[in-house]
């Protein structure tokens, strides 16, 4: 273990906010806290600053701060926003928007820090909640109430580490593991170590019951959660914490844990960074690999990142039901999203096909339908017939016609003319009638050489390899 | 049924005998017995002619006789040949040379007839058979006892028929009826039209015992036969006469019935002659499939045909499971063999395939196989890999190089070094070992242009189809 002491002691001297830094950010709050409940005392709320900026769990250089407007059950919806702007006003704040998760809230610029202001109902339990914002004092109540300053260094560790490999943050585009989620697995084992100790042997499912809601009947949480990891909220028996963590990130998890308890290094908390190919390597990487490569470009809709990503997750399966419906081999599809555009990047073993399908036509034993077959490909359709009609086992078939043998002509015609039914999400079907772009092979490097993300996502998707093993 | 009179007419008329043929023949019967007995009599043995000769069914212009030379059982096995031989100097035959079926017999030229000379033992029931050969006297016995002039003309069309439509022959290359099962056809149907009317209904399997050996336990034949049709040999209860018939050729006779019934034509007695396409409309036709193809050839074993055709079919299996094996998608594998050569003609949907494969590797959870995997494809094996390791769902995959991108280098791979593990069968094996040629697409061409049996059969590849909808 010394050698992963070692490793941990130099990542916390990374990720430890500095004596100034933890000065600062306690101003702020302050600051924050003091505004917010200056114009929200008149009706009876108060303004506390949540997330791990309240838990002390934050990271060095995280500018992130979550006020929370805590209003008594008496004030209406509808007026919880004009609070929110009012507080961004009083701090002076620049770039105020209003953004939206399950429900609106405003989020702002202070200095270098995003401050979101998010209102929210006063409840004494969980179960009396109306938007799941509610619920959030009740963590941070519960968290303060477990930590202590090691407990916060671990959680630290701990979702620098989720971060290093890939699997930091519960949204859609990750499906990973919050942080909140990071910090009841530290209160639950006690350290990092431990932590990924256990993990590395985990099975899916693996639960967890920290306050032990379940322990007289845990029969019952097979019942109630199906995802592969289950950590039960301290404050909210009937919810699952981890619901987000996909059964790939619970398994990179697992591996991860596994290889740096073999191996410990600090490339699992800072995996070295992505250089893009220059475009000479790009393109002869792309065709060492003989396949084929088609992007397709459009607009990014203007909608919040985690409806953003559960389309960009539909349109990647249209896209490959499109592919396989017309007896394409896909590769890869992957999609990525920078500040203006979607890129879909689909690699195909063949964007030829042949021109001809066997089609398997009906049992010899079937009368009607053979006769019919027999006719319409020997008079109707025969200008499709290559070869045929001809009898194998019990069976007719016929080498016909293929209707696309191009796959840029395939994704052309669905795009163009039959997007409606192409199974492509509706944002994102709407970018798409206004304005897509498709790159072939070579074609890419006009997208490569001219954007850095891209580019960088692109080599990315070439070299696709765990962080910890590049 | 007035169109089906006219055509069944019309085909006999071709089909028959004429009044000069029968008298040549009975002479040739005559010689052929007298000297054959000559030389048998002084061992107690008698010369017959077999066969559809002796049964009174051969078709216009057929010049196969088959002369056996009955033996009584005293005589050893080891002698046999020599009177065959002798029979065929006595008649002054040309060409003598030995052949080989189940047993070996000599086979020589009279003329422009062909005929077998082949030795059995006499036996008076088909229990008592030493070879297969012994069993034909029997037939021919039973046959003269059933027929009348006016069967003969039946089974005369029904052959005619299972020619057109390319499924006479019980001999391996066909795997279709025999002359024999024609005759009990007919003999069970009465006639062609009740045959094939009977016919167009067929489902697997069809039985039928024209002596009722079966008639008090009908179970014991779905046990004791498995193939699709199934005709009890009069003479050996033990014996389906039809075990040659393949699922597909009873299928197409079905098939090719029903079709006939529904609109009778002469076409179905005589196809229309394949006319080999020219080789610029070879080329076109290829072209246009959008395929790849690959002609291996060899000279052909000096076997008989059925062992020929078993090494063939054996083959063919070989070819499609190496292919198989490296992920090729095969389209079609036909062979032919001309007078000297054998062809293997591969259809793919891609000669060259991607340079990268998705290799799945262990499940996550399985420790030892993941930790060993992750190592060689990041140590030992890295220069193999493309992309990866990289975790989906539950389990590592890499993509790694693909160890045959080019099935013309695969198949080279094979024939040259790896032939004695490749599943090829042994003679064609040795004979490729001894010295083959490979053709890619536009090269096939250069043996399109000078052979004209490989255009023909190349150009019945390109168009595969059921003689009658020719």
């Amino acid at each position: 273990m010394e050698k992963v002491d070692a490793v941990i002691k130099s990542v916390l001297e990374r990720i430890k906010p500095t004596e100034d830094e933890i000065k600062e950010v306690k101003e702020l709050v302050k600051l924050l806290e003091d505004a917010g409940n200056k114009v929200v005392k008149e009706v009876g709320g108060t303004a506390k600053v949540q997330g791990s900026i309240a838990h002390g769990t934050w990271i060095s250089g995280e500018k992130d701060v979550d006020l929370f407007l805590i209003f008594p059950s008496t004030i209406d919806r509808e007026s919880l926003l004009d609070y929110c702007y009012k507080v961004a006003e009083e701090i002076n704040a620049s770039e105020v928007i209003e953004a939206y998760a399950e429900h609106p809230y405003v989020r702002a610029k202070l200095g270098d820090y995003t401050i979101d202001i998010v209102p929210c109902y006063k409840i004494a339990d969980a179960k009396f909640k109306v938007t799941s914002a509610d619920r959030t004092p009740l963590h941070t109540e519960y968290i303060l109430k477990h930590l202590d300053d090691r407990l916060r260094d671990e959680i630290r560790l701990l979702k620098q580490f989720m971060k290093g490999i890939g699997v930091y943050g519960a949204e859609i585009k990750v499906r990973g593991f919050s942080g909140y989620l990071c910090e009841l697995l530290i209160i639950h084992y006690g350290s990092f170590v431990d932590c990924v100790k256990d993990a590395s042997n985990w099975r899916h499912k693996k639960i967890i019951d920290i306050e032990g809601y379940y322990k007289d009947f845990p029969e019952k949480l097979n019942v109630i959660f199906n995802e592969p990891l289950v950590v039960v909220d301290p404050v909210d028996s009937s919810r699952n914490v981890a619901a987000s963590v996909s059964l790939e990130n619970f398994y990179r998890f697992r591996e991860a844990s596994r290889a740096f308890l073999m191996d410990p290094s600090e490339k699992f908390f800072f995996p070295s960074e992505i250089t893009p190919l220059s475009p000479e390597e790009c393109l002869s990487k792309m065709s060492s690999r003989g396949t084929d490569f088609i992007v397709i470009t459009c607009r990014k809709p203007n909608v919040v990142d985690d409806i953003l990503w559960g389309q960009i997750d539909k349109s990647v399966k249209a896209f490959r039901n499109i592919l396989k419906t017309w007896k394409f081999n896909v590769v890869r599809i992957e999609a990525y999203a920078s500040d203006e555009k979607l890129y879909f990047i689909i690699e195909l073993e063949h964007i030829r096909m042949p021109n001809i399908e066997i089609h398997r036509g009906p049992l010899v034993t079937i009368r009607i339908h053979s006769a019919n077959f027999v006719r319409k490909y020997t008079t109707t359709a025969k200008d499709e017939v290559f070869s045929g009609p001809y009898i194998r086992g019990g069976r007719w078939y016929v080498e016909r016609k293929r209707k696309y043998s191009d796959a840029r002509v395939l994704l052309l015609d669905y795009l163009l003319n039959k997007i409606d039914s192409s199974g492509i999400a509706s944002r994102i079907r709407r970018s798409i009638k206004k304005e897509f772009d498709m790159f072939i092979n070579e074609e890419i490097l006009s997208l490569y050489r001219f954007d850095d993300s891209f580019a960088k996502f692109f080599t990315c998707f070439l070299e696709k390899i765990e962080p910890w093993l590049r």
